[in-house]
């Protein structure tokens, strides 16, 4: 049994939350409180129903979110938004969300993993948002073929690729989530080939206009690593025990 | 016991809810539900933590409030957000909010039975806020000085009187709450004395410029009417009981 | 051989262009000139410099494209932006732009024509923008397994299902291309059912609160179906060959 | 008999007035002109048509005002503001602006002053705005009884007291004048105890929520210090009579 | 002798200044006040400081102008704003400003008085602003050249000709003053000749490849003639004198 | 035959391009490409219809212009646009456009050029956009009739004259192109004299008031010497023949 405050303060700090500016109307840190007391840690891609409804059967009382409450925010607290505030409260389960500084986080953060899932080893940064820099640069396999067949092996699900751009690419772009913001500045850094989540339709153009190798491997998909990450090392740090809630979100 | 639904659809008919466009970011109508059930209507000025927790100890499980909880977003649900959030979601006390619609209301409305309570009576409206009037003007009584005494008996705590304009008004013109966007238009309607509860240090020198009779008693004490009409409306066709959670708001 | 002025005025009147207004930076009607005859239509999804060199490799001198130029402004004049303009403009390649007005046609509307390929009949329409609604509702199949079948033999490719609403739907909603702009207001249409092409990652929770079943079948799939409905209008109108520049896009 | 431009830059320089940025549309410094010579200094709070009065009858021929000419910009020359402005034209009257560099001067401001007359010791200051911060932090006396006692003594008008913070508050919050600003950074200085101006309505629901000590104690009463104090030392740099134009504001 | 107030009633309503919605930030209708009596009327192009100064002399009391004081504020007033200030209320000079209403009144407006002076005769007006056509439209002399002479010969200060054009235009557009914001609108009612004051540079390019015939008279110059015919048409309805000040403005 | 990205890159630091922030939306450097070989170079004020044509005559392929193309932006591509677009295309016709750059640059910059050719020493600079001075102060000659005189010689077309300042002015301004932007700011240089190119209206008065001397020599006569200068040194670098654009522009 830890006191909540101090469960927040480690996240805070292993994520440099205040260092880290995100998009609005993201809210980083604390968005739900408990009674103040945490006994199991969790871990969710998103602060949705279903997920909190899964905590609260699991025990959890302390859920890590990356995409939190406040891109919709719950008002009024009528229909699914009470419904969701009220199982938080009535389970007493404190929400934490952490979404930029747990994809840009150079040991948990999204990008950081999937690298390292992969087999890839960070050269730079890239993407700069408000003095930091959100999306990853790699080494690369020796070939496309290859970066492809270790993607594939990792995501299951399935992975869209565009493949337009070299077929032995030197480094690889990482932007976990959404990649759309991130095509129009690979040139910048000699890069034609990005790993994403999801892009939008005209993306496919730009590929074959750039000459670039575009793969989206499924938004949430790439995304579970950065919630899990923190809340293991979390729940390690306090010795309290520590459970991931899967969707199986297909976008 | 009755529905929460029929209870709500009552109130949204009665304040003629989904007419009346209000200042963002007010939300007028259910702010936030309950388990279904209403037994006990309350009605209070603010969407506070203390009338929260009177309405809780009286038994109420609805709650009409003027300035409901969105002027001040609760987000994120921690501090007095997350006390009064679980107030109600564990007290099981719904909140209605309604501003605008129980300010201009010819019969319900703050303007209307503070010109009642002053003995005065609705001439025409004035002030289009999108597409409707949202203040009041009345007959006068027979001087300044008659008006005066009649609000000083109305509001014992205190009436701040600007008395620069003709002691023998012609016209009054009503607006609960703060005043301030009132004053510019008080020539258009050919009146030079308005009633209202709080306003900007600056227009004690547009008193004396425009020669104006300005008396603020306060934007607590002139905005109590409305939610007490209409909780008292709603409980008697309900057959349900009702209480007023009162303050001691000085302001 | 035909005037380039008179396949434009057919095109802008069988799509009522300027009746239709559509999402800046959309600029729809003739987007690139030629030397002012017509001898062979074609039509293509994107105005993408691949869909430019294939409509030119196979004779077509006039493009009904459904995005235009202008979403990503062709400026400067360099790389990829130069060749596609220089494409059409060596080639002689006309480009004709219909988005919005080829989405919600009632006749050649991508959403009109989905439903027919569906064997679903047009009930009313709803999603207002700027005087026009752009969305389709329909009948419904006797149910929800019946249209996922139908759907996924019309696109063979890969259909993203979302069934957490009804399973005997009563009505369909259908908007084309992106749907995200779509969801937040079926409630009010009294539907529980999408189809549509692409969703941002964070409907899928939003499937499961509001318990509605969400289909994506592909932004581009489901857009195929304007332009080439137009362009064989317009080609037997005025009795020139015709022809479909289809893409391999995944997305 | 001074020339006018010296007096201005004796003001400006005392003032600091090019470092200090203040609100739109406030105009620090000369407001208007006279015909370049100063006999006799004054002091208003307030730029308003019966303070040039008292002022021109005073013989007064440079004013010094808290609230200049133009938050309410006097366009066009009609009613009262051409009265105004024909009174300081005619009577020759200079007027000089002078808001946030008056409020913030750790020497002749309102706050400093306000916490001289209270006995209160300067510690540090808050509320950054463009640069500059314009709220004061004091020690604080004894008790919160004892604070309020020095307060009423100071301004027998009336002090609206809302007591739902410690009774024995270790620093005191000083922003004259308006003080809505200022409540949301109390937190994050350790404070619990502002005394200020005027404050709307909701600030005593927050007061209740967020346990703080807040002491309102009239908007134009707690800014009559600054002006007063530059004119007195302006005057007696120069060696010129100077007199205060107290109006009877009660807000 | 007249009072002030009947003169500007007269003004307005010849002008319909109500009904006619200006660019911001100008202001119509009266500027400065005097003392509330006319005895001599003036007309100006401009509220400039040498423009009051000559009213004075000549013992103007109410200066009709065109170019009104709020194009510049007069903030703060020293300077040449408290010198023009001064002027004005010293020499009791009363200022009433009117510009869209004088531009394009059918009968008293610089477009309407403009196509008189050039022996043209009205046929539509075009170029919509709030409501209003703010600029003029008439038949054509036989040819450019005809017009061209007409137009050297009106305005001997020097005509710039940009005659990119048809040689023989069946109408003409007129819009004094700046023209820029209506040369892109000639082809929308068939016109490719415009007469006007001042045109930006890039204009005459878009001369050359629209093949459009662009006049530019001077700003000044072809904005005399409303000012004028409202002061004469004031000073004959009320029996008063009346004189333009002219001043030697070469834009 | 120079590579053409040789071209540019000469140009782009020469400018220095990226060091300097433009009015939006200007675009400086390359804005059509060609076939990527320069054979050629030339110079026009414009990127009009005109000045391509006849730099095509001329054989140009890389025409340096100091108003690009995207102030009116070429959308759609029909008419004039389609044209330009296609004269360059189509005659191989490089655009390389470079605004502010070739305003302010300290050797081959307009307001450096003239200052040169009228025999005046830059002192320094004035006019701060986005980091760069954009206007330049210069010695002046022994009077303002000697200035007049220079200016009259340089350019025969005509030279606007206000002369309201002093006629021995100690310093001068000098603003190419559109000057209004500078006028306001001479008093902080303590400069009453200003060389320019175009002016609008209002500044007459201003002139007067402010006792100003203002001369407008012409937007397009005061900036040919940029970008011939910058041709004439590219083209010398590569050893290419060089020649520049006119037009009869008289605006």
């Amino acid at each position: 049994m830890v006191e909540l405050q101090k469960v927040v303060s480690f996240c805070d700090r292993r994520t440099r939350r205040k260092d880290i500016r995100d998009f609005p109307p993201a809210h980083n840190g604390l968005q739900i409180e408990n009674n103040g007391v945490v006994t199991k840690i969790g871990a969710a891609v998103d602060a949705g129903e279903r997920p909190f409804q899964i905590a609260a059967e699991k025990g959890i009382d302390f859920l890590i979110v990356h995409h939190g409450l406040y891109w919709v925010p719950p008002v009024p607290l009528t229909g699914p938004a009470y419904r969701k505030t009220r199982t938080a409260i009535e389970k007493n389960l404190a929400v934490y969300g952490s979404h930029l500084p747990l994809d840009c986080h150079p040991e948990i953060g999204n990008n950081a993993l999937l690298a390292k899932a992969l087999d890839l080893t960070r050269l730079e940064t890239f993407l700069p948002y408000e003095g930091n820099n959100i999306g990853l640069v790699t080494n690369a396999p020796a070939s496309r073929d290859e970066l492809k067949y270790r993607l594939e092996r990792l995501f299951p699900g399935g992975v869209v690729a565009m493949e337009e751009g070299s077929e032995r690419p030197q480094k690889i772009a990482i932007l976990t989530g959404s990649g759309s913001s991130a095509v129009e500045h690979l040139a910048e850094i000699g890069v034609d080939t990005l790993i994403t989540g999801e892009l939008k339709q005209h993306f496919f153009n730009i590929a074959q206009e750039e000459k670039l190798n575009l793969f989206a491997c499924g938004h949430y998909r790439t995304e579970t690593f950065g919630v899990r990450a923190l809340a293991e090392e979390t729940a390690k740090y306090f010795d309290l025990p520590c459970e991931f809630v899967a969707t199986d979100c297909p976008l």
